[in-house]
C-alpha cells in the first residue's frame, strides 16, 4: 500500500506539472524564448547575437482508455487525431508545422491490422496538416498509445520581437475570440456513447471526435496581423481561457449568448447540454485568441468563422466570468474540468 | 480472438518500423538531410538556398516491464536512464543535445514519492549531459513511463556536408571502434537478478545498468575528426554493428578478443558470460565508430578508451561476422537479438 495515492489524485495535472519544473531546478530551460509552461516551447536555432528564426517543439501523449477508446473510433482514427492534437499546439503558437516524431507503444492485444489502421490514420492526418513524420520508435508496453513531438518554426519581426502566439500576451482591452464552433467533438462522443452516432445531423459531429482539424493557417495568420496571444481549445473553452487569465495576470468575461454552439449537437442534445459541452468538453482544437476587434474579426474566411466571445478585463486577474443575457454566472456541471478556474462572482461585464 | 497476433510478433521490430513508413507515403520525410532510419532525423533550420545549421532530433519510449522494473532500478534511476538513452541517440549522430521534451505516463499505482523521484533523476540525467527540458506533458496511463524527444543541432562543413555521423557511413577498409567497455549494463542487471548487486566488484556494474552515460563527448569529436559513420551500442554490440553493415551494404569482422569485455563483469560472471552480454546485452550506449585506424584511436582520452575491434570489408554485404582467435565464428546464445543480422559463413578476416 503506498500512502502517497490519494495525495497525487488531488494535486491535478497542472499542480503536478508545477511541481515537477520545481523540481527540475535549473534543468528546466527558463530563458529560452518560450519556456515549460506554453501550449509548445521555442528557442532560437542560430548563434546570431539578434534575429534567427525560431524552433517551436511540443510534445503529447494520447493512450488507450485515457485519451482514446476503441468502441468511438477506429486506430485511423486514433492516429489522425494524434497528428491533430499536437499539431495543434504548434498552430496556438502560431508556429509552421513541420515534422513529427512518433513514438508507438503496442498493447499487448495490438494486431498487425491495428499498426496499419494507425499508419494510415497519420499518414492522412500528416496530409491534412501539411506535416511529415521524420522519425519514430516502436514499442512494446501493457497499452496502446501514442507519443508524438512536433516541430515547427516561426520568426522574429523586423523589431526582433518573437513572432508568436502566447498564452502571457492578454491585454486588459482586447476581445476575446474563437475559432469554428465548439462542443462538437464532445457532441459526438455523446452521441456515440448513447448509441445515436448514426442519427440524422450526427456525422458532422462524429467526424469532429474522430477527425478533429488543427487550425494551422489561422494561427500563423493572427501572427502575420501581430496578434500575439492564443491557446488551442483543447481542455475546454472556459478552463483554456482560465489558462490565459492566469497567464496574462488578467480577467476574462464571456457572454454566453455569443458562445458558437454547434447547431447540430444544440439540435440533437438540447441546447443547454450543447452549451455545456461547448463550455467544458474540449477536444475541438479550435483556437482562442483575444487582441484588437477589428484585427481578430478580419481573420475570418469563407472556410472558418471567427467569432468574438468576450473581453478580458482588469477586475478578477486569473478568472474567468461566463454569464447569460438575464446576467445569471454560468455554473458548470460536475464535469472533468477544474472549477478553481471558474469562480464566478457575479461580475456583469459586456463582451 | 484476434487473427493477427502472431504475424505481429513474427514481423519484429524493424520489420514493422519498414511497414509502417512504407504505409505513411509521402507523409514520411524521405527528403531531408537524415531521414527516418537512423539514430535521429535531421534537417536544415534555414530558408537559405545552400549551409545553414541542422536541427537533429529522436524520440523513444521507456516503459515499465518493457525497458525498466521497479526491483532492479529507483524512478530517479529511471528517469536518468531515459534522458541518457535518448540523448545518446544525438550522440551518435555526432550532434550537440540541447533541448529536451518529455511526456510522462503514470500508471495507477504512480506516487508522488515517484513523480518526485523521476523528476531528481531526469534533473541530473540534465545536468551529466548538458541538456535541459523545455517542456512536455503528463498523462494517465495503464502502465507508467516516459517518452522523450530530444533536440539537437549540428552543422555543414565548409563544402556543404553534414556533419554527422550516419548508419550508412561505413567504407571497406575503415576499421571498426568502440568507446568504454561493453556488457557493463547487462552484467549488472544479471547480477541485481541473481541478489549478487551488493557483491564486491558489482557496484560499477550496477551503476552502468542504472546511470549509464551517454557519449556526447567523444561523437562530437569524431565528427570533428571527419569520422562520418557511427551508431550506439543499445540493442547489443552484433545488433547494432548489423545496422551499420546493412546501411552501409558493407560486410563487418569482429576480433572477439579485442571486444572491450568490462573486466568486473568477466571476474563476477566468468569470461564466456561477459562476452555473451557484450555481444548481445545492449545499453551500454557506448559508440561504434568507423573510420581511418589512426583517427579513431586518436579519439580515445583519459577518461574514455577508444578500442579497435575489427574492419569494414566488401565481402558478406549486410552481415557482422565475430570470430575467436582460433578461427572459431560465434555462434551467439538464443537471446533476445535478431540473429539474422549474423549469419556466421567461416570467413576468417583479420580485425
Amino acid at each position: 500500500m503506498r500512502p502517497e495515492d490519494s495525495r497525487l489524485n488531488d494535486l491535478g495535472e497542472f499542480a503536478l506539472i508545477d511541481r515537477i519544473v520545481a523540481l527540475l531546478g535549473d534543468a528546466a530551460a527558463r530563458d529560452i524564448v518560450v519556456p515549460p509552461g506554453d501550449d509548445a516551447a521555442a528557442w532560437t536555432t542560430s548563434d546570431g547575437t539578434h534575429g534567427g528564426d525560431l524552433a517551436v517543439a511540443t510534445i503529447d501523449a494520447l493512450v488507450e482508455g485515457t485519451h482514446f477508446r476503441r468502441d468511438t473510433m477506429s486506430m485511423a482514427d486514433v492516429g489522425w487525431r494524434a497528428v491533430a492534437a499536437n499539431v495543434s499546439d504548434l498552430a496556438a503558437m502560431g508556429a509552421e508545422p513541420q515534422y513529427l516524431l512518433i513514438a508507438t507503444l503496442l498493447g499487448p492485444d495490438a494486431t498487425v491490422e491495428d499498426i496499419d489502421g494507425l499508419a494510415r490514420g497519420i499518414a492522412e492526418g500528416c496530409h491534412a496538416h501539411g506535416v511529415r513524420v521524420a522519425g519514430g520508435d516502436i514499442v512494446r508496453a501493457t497499452t496502446t498509445g501514442l507519443s508524438i513531438a512536433a516541430y515547427g518554426r516561426a520568426r522574429r519581426t523586423a523589431d526582433d520581437i518573437p513572432a508568436l502566439l502566447r498564452r502571457g500576451g492578454a491585454r486588459v482591452g482586447d476581445r476575446v475570440a474563437v475559432s469554428g464552433t465548439i462542443g462538437a467533438a464532445a457532441a459526438g462522443l455523446a452521441l456515440i456513447d448513447a448509441g445515436r452516432g448514426d442519427e440524422a445531423g450526427a456525422a458532422e459531429l462524429v467526424r469532429a471526435h474522430r477527425r478533429p482539424v488543427a487550425r494551422v493557417a489561422l494561427g500563423r495568420a493572427a501572427v502575420a496581423q501581430d496578434v500575439r496571444c492564443g491557446i488551442d481549445c483543447s481542455d475546454g473553452l472556459l478552463q483554456d481561457l482560465g489558462h490565459l487569465a492566469e497567464r496574462s495576470h488578467v480577467g476574462i468575461e464571456v457572454a454566453l449568448a455569443q458562445v458558437p454552439v454547434h447547431p447540430a449537437a444544440a439540435a440533437l442534445l438540447g441546447a443547454q447540454a450543447a452549451l455545456d459541452l461547448a463550455l467544458g468538453g474540449g477536444e475541438d482544437f479550435e483556437l482562442l485568441l483575444t487582441g484588437e476587434r477589428d484585427t481578430l474579426i478580419g481573420l475570418e474566411t469563407v472556410d472558418l468563422p471567427v467569432t468574438l466571445i468576450g473581453r478580458v478585463v482588469a477586475e478578477h486577474p486569473g478568472e474567468v466570468i461566463a454569464w447569460a443575457e438575464d446576467g445569471a454566472v454560468y455554473e458548470p456541471p460536475q464535469r472533468g474540468w477544474d472549477q478553481t478556474r471558474h469562480r464566478g462572482d457575479g461580475h456583469t461585464g459586456r463582451a
